[in-house]
């Protein structure tokens, strides 16, 4: 890899040293590599959604990237530090589920657990191994060592759990599995629940004790400002979203939620 | 171009993956670009703010620069994608207003609409143009590819409203332009209109239904802690602020506030 | 320095477009230069975090790193713009005290005035000296210009004030010296203070009006979520932190405040 491209994914936050501190050990260590941020602002320990947010944005990037994920509230315990070598990218981070998502949606080829000390920081503190260990391994998996060198390959990695979609009579039950920025609310809904149950031009639902009946929209313009609509949004999920407004706060409602979408 | 610069100025955040996955998108497309985040934190749908910050920075970029602005609260309806090619600098974005400021103040040569699938990712979302035809656009162009290339062009553009500044007998009507995260609050007067009324020392100005009488300073320090102060800012603007204080909100005041600068 | 790298520390936040506007500077005098954020988000007009921020992250990054910090409250009074020439850094700023413990921490060779304007933007804001002054100084250095050519060389500048810890019959007297976005509340306290004091399983410690016994961990999640812990952080100090929780927003305490470490 010429210029490889490693991504760092963490709840660290931009205030404080950290998101730097790794920065600086992997250019250290590869000084050609070009670093670019998923997120930092993860909300603490939640794993889950720095799993959903990786596995969105993965597909995006070039065959050969290397994704550091660090959401990692079991720092210091028995957790592994893991490397997946996916079908198009490499995964590193804690085995807690945060990398599994979007290593998963590529196809897993081999996990090894980092073990080798030859490719950590001299100090490992118990605080931080997103600085000692999974930087380090990064930025030497990016100048060209090869996976198994960091470790023994082990077979089972712990998978976040995301609720499935289930059929139910003439409906489908499925969650909220992002709320972002815009207030959009994400559900785990796809066109193809939408054609099994035959919605068109209007989607009815039901979120926590709401019964909404929304116009399925190409564009939130469609709406006046303020008035909410159903969307296949730009990760192929059916999202629920208020035209210049924040759906989310609007319907006081949150990631993980149950969501039924109905046949009209 | 060798190396060449794209700058991002976005509604997006820094929680979500959209920010990552524009940055993806442009990397694959050309490896050897330099993106510069200008902001992801305009306030959602704020197409003037995005304006005024663009505007604000873009003129410290290298010749060449092709900057890339997505607020963008039309996604998916008529408004058009465009690419403007100004006298050092391109502008990629939808034609709502939120390049024309920047561009206007370079001079802008020509326009085009951004209308060429080639140059767009293959399957193009309702809901995210920044990421399915800016970034490519831009990432191309920084390729080489002419603006011509990319599709017609076309002759007219939106401009944002910014308020000009009236002469009111004695006085000058003008607006609050921006509120900065110091909480500075920038007008549109320059030091023009502080001769034109022959203003020195001392600046007298209302602002909502407050009469401040303000010492014109070099710098925050010439007055006490908290205490006002009204300066020329670092883009020529003049500002009330208060030192090692939050102007804008001990006066509690915001962008688009009606301000009049009196003859002292 | 074929690939330099300057880091930024400011408190100018990520809404406006200060932060680019360094950054552009930089690349035009430096297209080569890799700019490496440590942080914007340092409060404002708060020296002695920046200090501390810049201080934590700054041994990790390669020798002949160029840092740059503008925590700036004096920005256009007399206070002088400086060059420092460390061990292994160089630093770039205003003489107010936030390079200072970064620098120290090195061991400092040189400082110089930053007077030549020769290196400064052509005109020099009231307001604005990170773009104007340390910006350019910053990518000329990392061209090569030499230290000695920005200006003269000076002897004094002003050092931060950090409590020293002191000892107090059975006891170390302490302060909190920062307070991260987990909310873990970082002493200045070291392994030597535990080892002087023969503390190992369990640290006895005081804030503000509460006493607490807390176990010394290796590991946040040695104790249940939500419990209260002490644990040496990645920096080597002494820590107060929650399992899955936020230490200062229970303890209620900040930056500053006082710490008492008993012997046990």
């Amino acid at each position: 890899m010429l210029n490889p491209i490693l991504t760092l994914t963490t709840d660290f936050g931009l205030v404080d040293p950290y998101v730097a501190e790794m920065k600086a050990v992997i250019l250290k260590i590869n000084p050609n590599a070009r670093i670019v941020d998923i997120s930092h602002q993860i909300e603490k320990f939640n794993i889950r959604m720095g799993a959903y947010v990786l596995a969105a944005a993965a597909p995006y990037f070039p065959k050969g990237t290397v994704h550091v994920a660090v959401i990692d509230p079991g720092v210091g315990t028995k957790r592994k530090p893991i490397m997946i070598e996916a079908k198009n990218s490499f995964f590193i981070g804690p085995d807690n589920g945060v990398l599994a998502l979007a290593a998963k949606n590529q196809g897993i080829k081999h996990v090894y657990e980092i073990a080798n000390p030859k490719f950590m920081l001299p100090r490992i503190s118990a605080t931080f191994h997103g600085r000692d260990i999974f930087a380090p391994a990064a930025a030497f998996l990016s100048k060209g060592i090869r996976p198994s060198e960091f470790g023994p390959e082990i077979r089972n990695i712990v998978v976040p759990k995301f609720a499935k979609t289930v059929r139910k009579g003439a409906a489908f039950m499925g969650e909220i599995i992002h709320v972002d920025g815009f207030g959009n609310i994400i559900t785990n809904f796809t066109e193809k629940h939408l054609k099994a149950l035959n919605v068109k031009a209007t989607v009815r639902i039901k979120i926590k004790n709401m019964e909404l009946t929304l116009r399925l929209c190409k564009a939130y313009a469609e709406v006046e400002a303020q008035k909410p609509l159903a969307i296949i949004g730009s990760h192929d999920f059916l999202e629920i979203s208020i035209n210049m407004g924040n759906a989310a706060e609007t319907f006081n409602v949150k990631v993980g939620d149950e969501v039924k979408l109905y046949r009209f």
